[in-house]
């Protein structure tokens, strides 16, 4: 199988224009399949002010009311998608910006109200994600740009986490593919230290982390990152990895920088 | 040589929630391969005035600011484009929406500054269009919806008319399909007596518009529209319409109910 890389980006990335222009030229050269997720930045809470939508928030949950969907289309979907495409473009990678809808390369299902209406919100279900229009755009050397958007089916876009859309997308396209899930985040991995940057564990595999719980050596908020990266791998993704945006040539080798889980 | 239209509608079909339903529902079901370019649309413009981006004209000229090119890449790109794509995909038309940079379908440069400087602009120079990656989209059964967008291989997208786009377009493709290029307009066609809606002339070929013109029968406003079609012709295209979004069914067969040049 030929090994494909679904890197996934948020706003701390995206914001930061030197960081995003490093990041993007260390990805246009990466010769292996690639595909990139992006999420949102600070640019659609500014435009939403200016527009007039305030965030809206139910019991401290971000819901996606019908002026929301129309702002994240337009910014996800448009702005940050197609400048990110035009700039790899420039670096002669051959990036084509998708969401969810177009070639209906993510459908999902709106989020049934439970407890909390969270309202144009979409929810993956990775068996129902068909791999022919990925295999199509993949084999042809064309490097898809994915924003978190996906859609019902019944005409209606949805706004569907990043995170979630990378995970996804990795455990359908490992069928057919040899994927490493790659997660840019704001350290260089998962520290042995959490006071010492340095003190990166380059490889965790189940034993390890078991050890690691049972030294109680790993920070509460990195405990969510590592459980969503084995269930991936439980679900036949090759190999997940979590690192800086800056490392991404060397975490797509074999001489990681960041953590890879196996 | 297969079939292959290229459609294009404006503001006029957008902006009007039943037209644009039954020109989707006519679209969806056009056997045929298919491209659907679209224009923008009030909508840009309503969105411009609440971020406090002003049109700004220079000799009457809209130009294409900075501020402009980003509404126009998040509102044509994202916001209309998204929605017309999600909307086919839930008639079981299986588009996929792009601008120019996506892929690099539509590579086009900046005009050159000459009297005015209109900003962000990209002409077009159709023997620059690459036809591999249209022939892997159309050939895999997708449906191409196109942004009036394109970019300059730099990392810069650029503001381009639709209809030149679609022309452009219809001139690269002719070399692989038998194009028939459809420009939806307000009219059902080219009228042989302005007063009369029914008078609508279903065919001009270069005798009868040669006819027509020593006649005085054309209206001033149809002159243009007429010239460039022929100039579509004579740069390989097989056939131009000119018809209404909602006679597109039968547009899209030889009992035209538009005006068909060849």
């Amino acid at each position: 199988m030929d090994k494909l890389f679904i890197i996934k980006i948020g706003g701390n990335v995206i914001d930061t224009a030197d960081e995003l222009q490093s990041f993007l030229q260390q990805f246009a050269v990466v010769p292996e399949k690639k595909i990139l997720v992006h999420g949102g930045g600070k640019i659609a809470t500014t435009i939403g002010k200016k527009i007039g939508i305030e965030p809206n928030y139910i019991n401290g949950r971000r819901i996606t009311d019908e002026a929301t969907i129309d702002l994240v289309t337009m910014v996800y979907g448009g702005l940050i998608n197609k400048k990110l495409v035009a700039s790899l473009q420039s670096l002669y990678c051959n990036a084509i910006g998708l969401t969810g809808a177009d070639a209906n390369v993510i459908p999902s299902v709106k989020r049934p109200v439970k407890e909390i209406d969270y309202g144009f919100v979409g929810d993956i279900d990775s068996s129902k994600l068909g791999v022919d229009n990925w295999q199509l755009l993949l084999n042809n050397n064309l490097v898809p740009v994915i924003a978190p958007l996906t859609h019902d089916g019944k005409g209606q876009m949805l706004n569907t986490n990043a995170d979630t859309i990378a995970s996804a997308l990795a455990v359908a396209l490992s069928k057919k593919y040899e994927v490493r899930l790659i997660y840019c985040f704001e350290k260089k991995g998962v520290l042995e230290n959490v006071e010492d940057e340095n003190s990166v564990i380059n490889l965790i595999n189940k034993e390890k982390y078991r050890q690691l719980l049972a030294d109680n050596k790993l920070a509460d908020g990195i405990l969510p990152k590592i459980d969503n990266a084995f269930d991936a791998i439980d679900n036949g993704v090759k190999e997940v990895l979590i690192g800086d945006a800056d490392d991404l040539l060397l975490n797509c080798t074999e001489s990681v920088k960041g953590t890879l889980f196996k």
